[in-house]
């Protein structure tokens, strides 16, 4: 079988960047358009060195055209900016080619909670109920059959990743959660900016976006699934002098009588049968180095009966699992490949 | 006035080393004496060549020997583990030399507590008494009359001074606190050991003692301080790849009817007048960098309407004001010195 | 066809450790063995737990037994210290089995140079004729008859690339050449070690080894190969705060009348056809990013008319192309599979 | 005696932000002005939040007015690019303002040289005759008197001091000197671009501008002032993923008979009176971070029989001893204070 030809709409930034590394190991698709009205007319390679000498390498850049777009690729993914995507994502759809947006302009169901949060008003509305969440693990069938999958936020992804088992099978109160996330420097974005050279991040660390931070009502409205109930998290982000990586540190309270037995189950039976997700052992706790470069997920759980809480740690890959990765799984799924084609390699230590 | 001559066991340590950079910057003290069994006989400079062509690199070290130091010193500083610093430092203080103890060992005023935690017997209750906790801002009066400091635990430090005018003021629940808190590698020590090399550090992070972490009771205990009553919080720890700096993000809840403008008073009135604690700013948020090398303990508050919450946040270095650095404020108390003599420096940036 | 069992003694490295990455990546090689004395009886996972869930992470952790590893292993990498490995890869050797041999026991065709420069004596001379320098592109076809492999040293790789194609070409003059190599701490290996600690790596920089590194004769060595005369080089060695990658900076004199076009001739003959060299184009120098957990050695070439030299940059991932990778290059070639088998990933960015 | 009223020209670089750092702690100068045309109207702490709490914090940064700076201040320290700085700094010294310029413009005695390698016209040839080469060690008593002083670049000062005593005693062939210099990332300026974020340059290293940095003829020009002779060197460098510091490792040919003490000799008596150049004994190589903060320049010399060389290391911190901090040593000259004044203090370790 020939590959399916595929599209990356903003190539320049970090997650657009990691969607060349992990496709240029994927023999089921083929990326045949990479675009940015900046760098239109250069092969890949010569804003990517490090591309050289491989075949992605070679791959002209194009100005983003939606017709062009729609003739040459089965499937196309989205990185570029909110707003700008969901404008692209929707002549694309409409045009009936597959999307997976890597930008937040359809993961919220909710047109006002978008509205009130990202401060845009959003155009395309009419698809928000098309638009499936694609936490593979668990929307892996709606995935599957989907036209437009809204890649879930890096942030989002460990979080959720993280609290659904204690939320679903009820063992920790919904009203008292607090996240506190961390995550490196490349989920800052690959703009000149002085708040991220490096001298203003390298050998320090800050937190930022206290209280505020878009992902809120993301994470709000998954752990809302997963608990049946309206959901008011407090997540608040820091950012750590390292290049990928997320760890979130997320505090609950346990709900009377839950043992540290069941919590095991919860999580076991969650998480048992999944390959990306792993449950680590009693006594190891996650580190982002585990991770990188793919799309595992750790977690573990911490009970702490002297203060009656559970701590869940979480831990990804920002730039794979939180965001290249995972689009890939999802295009794997909506195109009939297995969900971890191209994605089973091993971290990359030290 | 020719300068105070002071010692310090334990010097080849990075609480050590850091005595040494600041007392180098002293001109009312003069260290006289630095020891350490494994490299008695050699000059300090031998062992940190960049204190080459300082007058300090010159002095010579020898083993730690109690009828010595007594002799030779004024006042001694301990920066050695828990346990040795009980038995030494109980030898000085019986000779009537003033000790600074960078260890554990009286910090807690609770025998009992102290032993739970750090499962050693205490072979010196009799001194717990008169052991003065080493917060200058809290037990100014007493530090400048004591023979025996217990110099604060590192993460202590930042969580106190973050956490007292919340407290004190009736603010925020005292039942429901908790703590995140994130330490520079120095944090873990100067010793050989594969999990804190360059490779299993750099371009990670982790979390670790979870729950159980030593510096619990301490802060529990000058918290109770704070609030006139019994403490339990949840005080958790992870490792940042940076050499110094801690920055503390702590989760409170707030009380009905408090307001963003009680809570800004409170930290004002408890730290306005403070020399080496800065109230930051509205929006501002601290950084490690922005107190590297100093004094400082950088604080900020951000109440959160939406979950009821009142985030504090608190920052230092781990080295200067969560052990040596302190150590000499105190030494400088104790021995009739202005509290910030040799510790004004401007922080280093980058 | 079922893979190839393989065997690899000494896996606590970090050669060790990316030989486990490398090979869970590897359809055509199973990894049957994995040898520790310290960590015999565990799983693999428990001391990699970045390998959880993956099936290499399920292989027990045995004592290393020539006995065992030659009746179950077809071919074995050496990932132990000199003198240890020349004994136990000799041993293999005489029962038939194929040795990757990480170490520099095999790499001096020259006893008593060996000897002079690593301090110990060479127990297995008679092997000496039968070690192929495994540095495929210069020693392809030697290598898939080979039945021991010597697997060229981490600077040794980056230095031979870089010089090889003007030495044959006769360009600079071979009596005044300068290398400065500068490499990642994971270099330094994975031993307990105050100096190679975070905070005695991070935010800093040394040279270390100045004129004395005993890479030099296996260097001279290759390039008197290159040049068809004796060599002697100033080879000089520095410590990046950085995990993985080496950047040789290499200064040559240009003899009369080589022009820059002779010299991209002579890389471009070397190198047009090499799938793991890319010479790269004017103007681009490399970075040690660029080949990040690759077999890519990207060279490149600066001619500098005002001085008459020529400076050649050669850059590698030292632990895969300069270690770990390149063995199972060059297992691949013992064994008949294509050189690069399990070993055309993109480079991780960032 | 009441402070020197002196100004700063550019206050958001990293060198303006090094001088508010060292003249926070010197108390013979009062820094009464620091201007940024876009930062104008702000508080300093507005814009360096760490000198929040600090007496420097509050003063108001203003535009630029020549006028101004003349009235309120005895001496101006330019941190300006160059082309600006001769424009100002050519008026302030009309005024009869004392001036320390950081820039490039006043270094190079030979107009045409500076415009060759400079690419722009010096409009203030007039000025070249007065201005003096603020390299404290070889231009003491000529900066006594001078009036305006062209402050010495980063890597020409690591390199002048490492080379001067071995050219000046003859050592060494002038014909054939290789430099290889490796910066912190703090020396590529605090500018908002891709290629100095975090992301691009953390975990990796890379070469820049060989054979084309600017700052060779400075460096020729002085080694020539040492040597007698016209020198021509190779001069490359690299860039580090750290804040602070410059190593330079020096490659030179012994001539004929020069001894190992004589090299020693030559050192010592150059440098065994100066407090801010630190001979290292034999064995030690010098690193970055000993210097850090700090004037030291640390010396190390390797002869190395075998191939008939001298490496000379010469590290120092690129912002303090290659910048800011010599600014200072200059303009305590200028203002009849000892050299070291407000520059004395250990280095920050780690």
């Amino acid at each position: 079988m020939s590959a399916v030809p595929v599209g990356l709409v903003g190539v320049t930034g970090y997650t657009g960047m990691e969607l060349t590394r992990i496709l240029s190991n994927h023999d089921g698709m083929k990326l045949v358009r990479v675009t940015s009205r900046a760098e239109a007319g250069k092969k890949l390679a010569d804003i990517y060195p490090f591309l050289n000498g491989m075949e992605l390498g070679g791959l002209e850049i194009t100005a983003p055209e939606v017709e062009d777009l729609a003739e040459a690729c089965d499937l196309v993914f989205l990185a570029v900016p909110h707003k700008t995507a969901m404008n692209i994502g929707g002549q694309l759809y409409d045009k009936g080619i597959k999307v997976v947006d890597l930008s937040a302009d359809f993961r919220i169901r909710d047109r006002e909670t978008y509205e009130a949060w990202y401060k845009v008003d959003h155009t395309r509305e009419d698809l928000l109920p098309e638009a499936v969440y694609g936490l593979p693990e668990f929307y892996r069938d709606q995935v599957k059959g989907a036209k437009l999958v809204a890649n879930p936020g890096c942030y989002p992804t460990s979080v959720i990743v993280g609290l659904t088992p204690a939320l679903r099978e009820g063992l920790v109160e919904t009203s008292d959660i607090v996240i506190d996330s961390k995550s490196g420097t490349s989920g800052a974005g690959r703009k000149a900016a002085v708040g991220t050279l490096f001298c203003e991040v390298a050998d320090s660390f800050r937190a930022y976006g206290l209280t505020t931070h878009r992902h809120t009502p993301e994470i709000e409205q998954e752990l809302a699934v997963a608990s049946g109930e309206d959901m008011t998290v407090s997540f608040n982000t820091h950012l750590l002098p390292i290049d990928r990586g997320i760890l979130s540190t997320i505090y609950t309270k346990l709900k009377p009588g839950v043992t540290a037995a069941d919590i095991r189950a919860a999580y076991e039976k969650a998480y048992g049968n999944e390959k990306m997700i792993r449950f680590l052992s009693e006594g190891q706790l996650p580190e982002t180095r585990w991770v990188r470069g793919t799309m595992f997920c750790d977690v573990a759980v911490v009970p702490d009966e002297r203060t009656g809480r559970l701590i869940i740690l979480a831990a990804i890959d920002n730039l794979c699992r939180g965001a290249s990765g995972q689009a890939v799984a999802n295009a794997n799924l909506m195109l009939g490949f297995e969900e971890t084609k191209g994605l089973s390699l091993a971290p990359m230590m030290p």
